[in-house]
């Protein structure tokens, strides 16, 4: 069996935890130290091989990918990375990966959203593997028991059993309230996003309902495919249309993380319903998720209903239930051209990261983390000088050519003009605070004369 | 005319905006370039020369005044600030000024609490002045015109009319809300806690009403004044109960700034009765205050009368008209020895202040600002190594007695053991970073040798 793990969405339901350069499905949530990419990742490893995997993404998440799987000790197929030209929705993202694997042969495919948090994953991989048995006759989609009349999923009703599932009567939209009631009390299950289908299937239903889909990818050229082929979802575009669809229940404790009002339903609260650390201090306040910095000190007086999510650069608190707007204050800010919609203060880097720590008048302060064996370019800048104190593990720094090792606890100093690289030649991640000063501080006064990571010519 | 400035205060109902140590008094507050305490400095400097001016704190606070009003460009004879060995109130802290006072003979004096603001400044000059008519034979206390009936001011009536003002019917404690309604309607007065009296008449009246106060002064030994006198304040030890008080009404917008409540109604409101910066973004919000930071991207959806305070080290969500329970998160913090009730992240000292940046695991990292002709002690640490990179101004720097200058964009390392010293001998402020390394990293691994501030022998 093939996997084919979706990685290419934005998450923009869930600013300020989650920007567009760093989305949900690459975070680590409070409490766990894996990200969700990284806990689906390690779910389709125990329904394929590592070299069964094919991870559709863009290309800002690419290295993203890449490093997340370097983490969990894997070394993964570059070519098992599918980049977008643009996001299409899930229809094409899905096809591009099945035109790859049936390279080598039509095979099962089981297809994964990158970011669903999942309880019970040996029933999970258990129920998953029980459409191979209907996967020769039926497109299988996947469909979670409802625990309550969720107005923010699509449902799928079950029809008439087969030996494995149901046929599906009909699927539909997100509906009110009463209208949820009804389905949950009627048997409707929620659409998860997971399907599993021959490839072969597959792809005579894709030229059967979207000619221009199934056209668009006989060109060779990837950047043609996704000018020509329309923006159209799986759902609406597959397995709405076809009657060979076949669903299978999923009993199961599921989260999409889709909205922060999902966030609430998910963790664990107190007995007046506050998520809340150990030491943030409620009085007379109830029912609030607070998603704020460990280290800070939170308290709330009087307050009900309320979403906090604090980082240090962004604050956003959202009353419960209204948690869709969202998307308003990421338009808004969008509108103005705000940076905190694409970046965390940590920006990631092919080579590590860097967290900018203060920045006053003439001067920038970051924390630098460079992976084992990894090396940023060699580069100039015209308008600052850098200090770097190495607080952690041992650096190779060049300047003007000459190389020399820097220690945990010693500093040098690399004058505004001068050529110079940072590379951590050791097996523990490197550590730098960097003290920038200058005049002008922004990222695009840089000249690379090389680099590992193909950006010499570019200032990204 | 003398003029007394109480400074004292702990300002525990603004946590997280006031700390222990750096209470509302001495806080810039947003828009405004001088501390509450400087412009209640200036203000009595239209009612009394420099000279004049005594000012009531505590041994805390005590470089605090100094420094803030060395800011304002005056030098303040160090004997007119009198440091109180522990808090008692008003009543003691007024008459130690008192007793200074008549030292030098009596006077006519004006007592100013340093925490309130006031936005008719010329007329609130002119109307304390007209106390000086009365005050050969009142004692007076200058009541505020409501402009709402407030349940956080204790109420004043005024009775018959003097040549200037009232003779006083009767204090009123804080009401409740129909009883200030009932006050206002029938012309009480806000309780302002500015005073004026001649030295002689309140002496007199001091130690009629409450002897152990004026036998407790008669010790030449402050410390042992402390210990005797009682806790009591003005208002119940001598206003209230001596006959020859007088009220003259203050027409101007004033506020004692006592809670984030009267913060909400100090400040200018949009026309969905929030208080917030441009940038903020506010979806269907309504009636808050957004005290936050400039700097931070903050976005409100569906909020309402919220009291929002946001600092780096602490969050602070509070529901309208409960900002009394401020008090109760203090109280909370401190049980659990909560450095974050006593010290924002800058803490200021007689030569400048520092602020934390990041704490690490083995380092921590600290913008310092050293004052202009100001040094710190000359001291040594057992278990760290510092990092100085000079970000603006020159530094003169000591290690190991050899001295030498360090100028902006220049560094310097001083390896654990090292005595050392960081001394501004400029005109301008000195600014620099430092990067402290070890596996001890607290303020209290510090040897002192020789200091400015008589710190030599102690850990402060």
């Amino acid at each position: 069996m093939k996997a084919v793990i979706l990685a290419g969405g934005s998450g923009s339901r869930l600013w300020p935890l989650s920007r567009n350069q760093y989305p949900k499905q690459f975070l680590k949530l409070r409490n766990m130290d894996k990200s969700i990419f990284q806990l689906t990742l390690e779910r389709c490893l125990k329904l394929a091989r590592l070299a069964e995997i094919y991870i559709v993404t863009n290309i800002n998440y690419k290295f993203l990918v890449l490093g997340q799987i370097e983490e969990l000790g894997y070394r993964f197929d570059e070519n098992h990375v599918l980049v977008e030209p643009s996001g299409k929705n899930t229809l094409p993202a899905v096809y591009y990966a099945i035109k790859e694997i049936q390279k080598q042969g039509d095979d099962i495919v089981v297809v994964i959203p990158s970011d669903q948090l999942i309880d019970d994953e040996e029933k999970f991989i258990r129920t998953i593997k029980q459409g191979e048995n209907i996967a020769g006759k039926y497109l299988i989609t996947y469909g979670i028991r409802p625990n309550k009349p969720h107005t923010g999923y699509g449902y799928i009703k079950p029809a008439l059993p087969l030996e494995q599932g149901y046929t599906v009567d009909e699927f539909k939209e997100k509906p009110d309230y009463e209208t949820a009631l009804n389905y949950v009390e009627n048997g409707y299950l929620w659409n998860s996003g997971m399907f599993m289908f021959r490839t072969d299937i597959f792809t005579e239903e894709v030229k059967r309902f979207n000619p221009e889909v199934y056209e668009a990818f006989k060109s060779s050229d990837i950047n043609e495919i996704y000018e020509r082929t329309p923006n159209i979802s799986i759902d609406y575009g597959v397995m709405e249309k076809t009657e060979r669809v076949a669903v299978i229940p999923l009993n199961i404790r599921w989260s999409d993380l889709g909205s922060f009002d999902a966030f609430y339903e998910r963790f664990d609260r107190d007995e007046n319903g506050n998520i809340a650390f150990n030491g943030d201090i409620l009085i007379d306040s109830s029912n609030n998720l607070l998603y704020t910095n460990k280290d800070k000190t939170v308290a709330l007086i009087g307050v009900e209903d309320l979403i906090v999510v604090d980082q240090k650069d962004a604050l956003l608190l959202c009353k419960k239930d209204q948690s869709q707007k969202v998307k308003e204050v990421v338009d808004r800010l969008k509108n103005t051209n705000n940076p905190r919609v694409d970046f965390h203060l940590t920006t990631y880097r092919p080579w590590g990261s860097y967290t900018i720590l203060e920045e006053g008048l003439f001067y920038k302060i970051k924390r630098i983390t460079v992976l084992p064996g990894k090396k940023l370019s060699y580069q100039l800048h015209h308008h600052r000088s850098e200090h770097w104190i190495v607080v952690k593990g041992t650096a190779m720094v060049t300047v003007e050519g000459v190389e020399s090792f820097v220690r945990s606890g010693e500093s040098t100093f690399v004058k505004t003009g001068y050529k110079h690289r940072l590379e951590n030649p050791g097996k523990v991640s490197l550590e730098v605070i960097e003290v920038q000063l200058g005049e002008y501080l922004e990222e695009d006064d840089i000249v690379r004369f090389d680099d590992d990571f193909g950006r010499a010519t570019s200032n990204s």
